[in-house]
């Protein structure tokens, strides 16, 4: 059975999250480095890496001993739906950035656990990865920057 | 391999939603039936909760074809993250009993997935589908006695 739309299903719970946890005023008044993307990018770099790691994810449901892959694979995505709570809703840019290295760790963990059961699907996880790593910057770049606004 | 743990560290990321986004002055003077727990009551139940959902997936996990009823499980541990901050973060009542009663079908849809596979996995899932239902049903009941409060 692909489970793709059901990965897909789970994946609208993060952008749920992110529409209900949106920039507003607090965000937009804090000092971002220059290589901050502008808001409307977010939602579509992430429907991308919706579509990429549900994708991806039915790939390793269909190969045998796929538990600890999908396991992971969970992990990240619940973590990546209690950041924007945490960062936008609760307006902690700290605990932020510690909910995404946390998200990092998962998305790598995730990714390696693909590659030993299905290259292509690491591959589809490697967007993803990247953005991480992107994002994982720019919140410590905007904690750095706005000593004030911690709490 | 018993995965237990790591769906252990999954279900951790709703508990730490449920202490970041906790009952505070909004939620006391809020008109609750008088079938409402007390707060100490909820992560005492949500522990134990935590701990059985994390033994029935782990035994799941043992079973051929158990792709869907992870994945089920898995929708409704990220269904519950986002509650919290619905209903305790955004304080948004109508919101919240609408996720509620996402998370009770997907509840009940992840235990009829276990039951197919393993009885003892569904039986451990019963006490939560109960606290689900017991939840829905404070949910409405707040949002029912509170007019006022519904954003």
């Amino acid at each position: 059975m692909n489970l793709f739309f059901l990965y897909l299903a789970i994946c609208a719970v993060p952008a749920v999250a992110g529409v209900l946890f949106k920039p507003g005023a607090w965000y937009r008044d804090l000092d971002k480095p220059t290589w901050t993307p502008p808001d409307k990018l977010f939602p579509v770099i992430w429907a991308v890496l919706y579509v990429l790691m549900s994708l991806a994810a039915a790939r390793i449901a269909e190969q045998p001993d796929n538990e600890l892959a999908l396991g992971l694979w969970s992990l990240q995505i619940i973590i990546s739906t209690l950041w924007s709570a945490v960062f936008f809703g609760k307006q902690r840019i700290k605990t932020g950035a510690i909910v995404i290295a946390a998200l990092w760790f998962a998305v790598l963990a995730t990714t390696v656990s693909f590659l030993r059961l299905d290259t292509l699907s690491a591959v589809m996880m490697a967007p993803y990865l990247a953005w991480g790593t992107f994002a994982l910057a720019l919140n410590l770049s905007v904690l750095k920057r706005n000593p004030a606004a911690v709490t």
